[in-house]
């Protein structure tokens, strides 16, 4: 991996993912084989005016020793200053923002006690739940970006020497996130196309759009009631005494997805499954469901038909879907034709829907409603929402707005707009 | 270096340094590239019934940036959970041990602003004072090891590639901290062997030792009145709610002094130093230095006079000694014949006395006495404590008990008992 482009893909993070504020603090939360990207983001974030930059390690091969041989009772007592750490830093002045570095083995915990890891993880979640209003709310900007481990490097290239497979996967991850060349301006010229996008589709008052595809897939997605489209960029909401509202940042980098959620009674019709999906570390391929009124009636898949029953029943609102998200066949990353076995990378290859929950935030006032309000308005519940990729490049999408009006939004897999 | 050493050096530092206790909770700071002995030490620690181990990583490339480019004041403005966070795991049942691993480069903060270095040194300082009177005073067990950093085997072996370097200063810590064979049985007849000269010493009630050599030394070190002689094994002191007293551990590793603090006014004779001595990162070699009435009244050196001179006017303490320490020719840092540029190492190669201040717990009671009295004792005051090395092949030590009775401690570089 070439330094100028490790620089290029810091200044991404930095000043389009977190847009890090002059006197502003930035925490990075980073594993051990990100201290190189950690330090160019700190020198990048100091150079575009912070005050401070903190860097949080982690170790996950040592929290699978953890995990293997701690006492559970010991590591779900949560100590007090695990509970203030990250609160320390958005309760003052110009509150901090809050940038991950992720590169997890997704095997890491293979082989131990599930139970004992979900204890450990909910008292976590418990004890950092006040913190975690601020980025779950997007009070504050905050923003995910992804580096090769040398484990999900072999998963994606198993045929290449662990090696070459990080240098391969380093390469795809500066490609799909448009780091080559001026990736500042690469990124602003983009996010400025896809708020284009956004505020077309949120002006056009769809109550529907309606998919389909040579393949065989003739989709009808009724949308939620006062919903409202998402993506290309996200702005803080602020609401805390220390944070500010309206400052632009990119949570997930990258990002090609367009996205609101649907209406769960409301989905109608055939759709194909276009790309292979991961669940819980295995595959699903070519599957094809049946909606009715909301709900999968039918299903089938060439591989994977109990992966995907199983995911189905995963809860009462699995059965129905959560998002539909418009993402253009000529996405960099469908263009690089890899399965990166991992979300942030994947649900961007191709348009999708989500089976399960629905992101409150895609109705107007959502964050504030409880489940019922939620319910009357649409918004689909459940423990789980999973993004299964059904774009094609010959995808052809119609919206149908309130009065009835059809409107063309994709013809042959991209955008008519 | 093999995994295999690795694991003895961590069974060293974990078995024998910390002695972790069944139920406790083991504490280790580290720098990102000694992951590898932090994961093998934690294994080693949870085999010993360790309940939990925390492992804080920190970057120097990283602080480097913040040091150089970050808010002064903000670095100085100490978070809450920066107060808390070691006082969390003393102020619980079964206070938790504490290791440290070093691997510093001596360089790292050359070229940048001291002023503001030392600032936010003392700001920190100053916020964790709380914990600090657990180590400082032994409350706990706590110890230091180091591991190889690119930077320091460059400064030991500039001859080589830095590579080889690295595998090379990893073989002679192996070797100098007695990991070879297997490293818990060695280190359990060395420190009994230790334990016994010092239960001897201390046993002899001796005012004055004698040192001669043929190299022209022949300096009388009184010693403080009630001196007590340390090394071997430390014991912890306890005297808060939730530790407990009496738990052996080894501070630091390797370790191969038996001291004790001389008394400042009482130190007559002249010495020559036997070992190259790193001042403020520069070299002062072959000195010679005259004491009358505790005092240095005459100093010269063949490289680096400047140097002593500095160090000689630092203070008005340092012009005196504050330690006496017996190291015998044999000891394997001394057979190395390396300078390590790190006092944790080169300390122990040959006998030395240090310019400066004494340890208070080096006289009985000292630890609760204040500067008068410590001084009625005679024991020396002093910003500076710098270990010189004045240790020969043929160093001949004799004792004098408080009854005027000569007792043959050294003879030959080696311990007679």
């Amino acid at each position: 991996m070439e330094k100028a482009m490790l620089r290029k893909y810091a200044e991404m993070a930095v000043r389009i993912g977190i847009n890090v504020q002059p006197g502003q603090t930035l925490v990075i939360r980073s594993p051990l084989n990100g201290a190189e990207l950690a330090r160019e983001c700190a020198d990048v974030a100091y150079d575009a005016g912070a005050k401070e930059v903190v860097v949080f390690y982690h170790d996950e091969k040592l929290n699978r020793i953890r995990m293997e041989k701690g006492s559970k009772e010991e590591m779900c007592n949560i100590k007090e200053w695990q509970k203030i750490q990250m609160l320390n830093y958005v309760n003052t002045e110009g509150s901090a923002a809050f940038l991950h570095i992720l590169s997890e083995d997704p095997e890491i915990y293979k082989g131990l006690d599930t139970e004992k890891i979900d204890a450990i993880g909910k008292a976590n979640s418990a004890a950092t739940k006040e913190f975690r209003d601020y980025t779950m709310n997007s009070r504050v900007q905050w923003s995910i970006v992804a580096i090769p481990s040398e484990a999900w490097a072999k998963k994606v290239f198993p045929e290449l020497p662990v090696e070459a497979a990080v240098e391969k996967l380093w390469d795809t991850i500066f490609k799909v996130s448009r780091v080559e060349g001026d990736a500042v301006a690469n990124w602003k010229e983009y996010t400025d196309k896809q708020m284009a996008r956004r505020n077309r589709l949120n002006s056009l008052n769809l109550r529907e759009v309606h998919l389909t595809s040579k393949n065989g897939t003739d989709l009808h997605v009724g949308l939620a009631e006062d919903c409202i489209w998402g993506g290309g960029k996200d702005y803080t909401t602020g609401g805390k005494p220390f944070t500010k509202e309206g400052i632009e940042f990119i949570a997930n980098m990258p990002t090609e997805e367009i996205f609101t959620a649907p209406h769960k009674d409301n989905v109608n019709g055939v759709v194909y499954g276009t790309k292979p999906y991961v669940f819980n570390g295995n595959l699903i391929e070519d599957f094809v469901v049946t909606f009715k009124d909301g709900k999968v009636v039918e299903y089938d898949a060439r591989v994977g038909k109990d992966l995907l029953k199983q995911l189905l029943e995963s809860d009462e609102g699995a059965v129905s879907i959560g998002e539909i998200a418009l993402v253009p066949a000529s996405s960099p990353i469908n263009r690089q034709n890899v399965l990166f076995y991992n979300t942030l990378f994947d649900e961007n290859a191709a348009c999708h829907i989500a089976f399960g929950a629905a992101y409150p935030d895609c109705v107007k006032g959502g964050s504030e409603m409880d489940e019922d309000q939620l319910k009357a308005k649409g918004i689909n519940i459940s423990v789980i929402h999973e993004d299964v990729m059904v774009g094609s490049e010959d995808m052809d999408i119609v919206g149908i707005t309130a009065d009835g009006e059809k409107v063309q939004i994709f013809s042959d897999g991209e955008w008519v707009f």
